[in-house]
């Protein structure tokens, strides 16, 4: 497996009444998939300046819904780096059925550089930008 | 309270730990907002076709975080007709800090007109369509 | 309604592909109740320590679920003090449907007196105590 | 790995605003845990009469807290029988944190043999009851 690739089972909780996933949840899987990657991989880009998720303040998200997905389900979710702005960037996410391959959702979330202390905006920190530029759509 | 708003309280459950609400709690409100929005309103106009919610599935959905909320706090979920089409529609929603009409996110849903027992989507019946040009961005 | 009641409507997102409620939901429901109860009910008696939420922890809660419920239920929990200790005091609850009246779940919630700064239990507040045995089983 | 035992990962989305996981998330922890033991366990003892999660009914569920855990955390649960009756039986349910061995919460799940075309509880099915048997504390 990839490693910007993460597989989730999907519990009975997160499906609903429809019988299927309900749209609510894949943004629970997505989410884990963001934290995963940022704390993967800007953890070795970016040491001195110990950032981590928290550094990154969620902008925007987005999501198409294409097939569903049922209770059991072991579903891939493929993250990969769409756009890179100057205090920002954007995860693509790809949601497929591990079994069929089947896509499942289509989704994209906007993350941006925070300062905390400063409770502002700000550029991307040179190595993190570094590492987004080296894996841009890959 | 205008009858396209409702109100919801946030739960501790759905903060983070990051001390606030958490970006895939907003999902649940605008899921709420929808189906009461469908519910209440969809039903007055389309009594003999009997539609619900259920001839009606979620393609896509949109959110962008603007300002943050809390536990305890109580939000109001502003919902609107923004877009017709053939076979779809789109909702908008704003969701304001009631006590302080601050925003907090703006999003948008796009739900598809569904024939269940044939599995392919349709037109939006006529009845539905009426009352969806008449409320227009009101 | 009783001040110590509150309302819930079931969201579709709570329910499951068994068609009702989810199991896991109730807590959902029974935390926002404790919260509103303290949060209401101590700020009144204790304004002078400042007690919260915070100030109590959950040790143990425990459900039996009797009926089922459904998405767009209106539910009714009531909450009681069912037991006093020296550290520590339990809530019953007891969701009903809004409608029928019929019993949904029965459940109870164990808090204990928490002293933060210290990060030990310590004894309930005199305070918060005399609330408590006022209004025991009422 | 015993069979009986699920690892799962803390999502940010299952922590609270007091910095560590919810007191509802575990439930979904334990439903997961369940669900899985019951589907890959039954099912081999069971094919004939295709028994499933879905013949059996969650009637009660409780659970102790003992210690924290965080946003990240790999949290290991382990399942056993704990009680055979003639229409039920108890799972009981430890949680720890995988890298510590800390146990987190202790819990347990009554679970009823559901007859659901004539909506009524039945006796254990012989088969399944052979299993619960052989695997008594184990």
């Amino acid at each position: 497996m990839e490693t910007n690739e993460i597989e989730v089972y999907v519990r009975f909780s997160e499906t609903d009444a429809a019988g299927h996933v309900n749209n609510t949840s894949y943004f629970l899987y997505l989410e884990e998939a963001r934290t995963k990657y940022i704390t993967q991989k800007f953890k070795q880009v970016n040491k001195k300046e110990k950032h981590s998720l928290n550094n990154f303040i969620l902008a925007s998200t987005k999501c198409d819904y294409i097939s569903q997905a049922y209770a059991g389900d072991i579903l891939k979710v493929k993250t990969t780096i769409s756009h890179i702005g100057n205090k920002s960037f954007t995860f693509n996410h790809v949601i497929t059925n591990a079994n069929t391959d089947q896509v499942v959702i289509r989704a994209s979330a906007t993350l941006v550089s925070f300062n905390y202390s400063e409770q502002t905006s700000q550029p991307i920190p040179a190595e993190i930008r570094g590492y987004l530029e080296r894996n841009l759509n890959t």
